[in-house]
């Protein structure tokens, strides 16, 4: 099924959005003591950086770890020049876990980012895509 | 500057993102009928559109010629087998305009899509970005 959205004008910098649900976004592209709401770059780094959480809470789930809760910091370098594309994005993810191994972390963040994510797989590939974690047993 | 945002955990396919300046938005995974906020896959096609409206405004504008209102409507097709990226995107763009020509809708779009807009430079070059515009003269 195809994914639609429908876009209205609110002022020339700012933009209502309407899923196929009915569920609205507002977008911004003020600056940033100025913004109520997200930009489209920082929409896209919401976009990748939700769409693999997803994929590791549900590996993190059918492997039955302990899972209690998982947070992330997702920063993306733009190249100088226009059009200013995304040539990295790093994504730190924090773990709640009492039992998930590094290794077992490790390769879901990997499979969710680099393999299962479909925003992710839009991307460009040149844009590298880096990714860390931390565990926090406690 | 960097782009960063931060994510938190509302439950298995619901997360918040906060962006620099303490925007939020929420993202949901759920089915069709259940939905009360944008996945992941819609925020991207979000970030498209309104990033080119932007400068397709702000060309039109330049040009000096009557703006009234923008709208869009824009749908992705996703390919069959995961990861699903978008193989293809397609954006119509209503303008409502008493002197706009098509040539310089034609234009303003395609550059807007194709070279300025940041987003639309981050997509993977093999996913086709398809456009059409119609210009409402009332």
């Amino acid at each position: 099924m195809d994914i639609k959205i429908s876009m209205s004008y609110i002022d020339d910098e700012k933009f209502s959005v309407k899923n196929n649900s009915g569920n609205n976004l507002i977008v911004d592209m003020y600056a940033e003591n100025k913004k109520e709401h997200m930009s489209p770059m920082e929409l896209l780094l919401s976009a990748l950086t939700t769409c693999a959480a997803v994929d590791i809470v549900s590996m993190i789930k059918k492997r039955r770890r302990d899972f209690k809760d998982i947070k992330a910091i997702s920063s993306g370098k733009r190249v100088d020049d226009s059009p200013r594309y995304y040539k990295s994005i790093d994504i730190k993810y924090l773990i709640f876990s009492s039992d998930l191994k590094d290794n077992e972390a490790e390769r879901f963040i990997s499979l969710a980012i680099s393999k299962y994510c479909s925003v992710g797989a839009t991307i460009r590939p040149d844009t590298i895509l880096n990714h860390c974690f931390e565990i926090i047993r406690d």
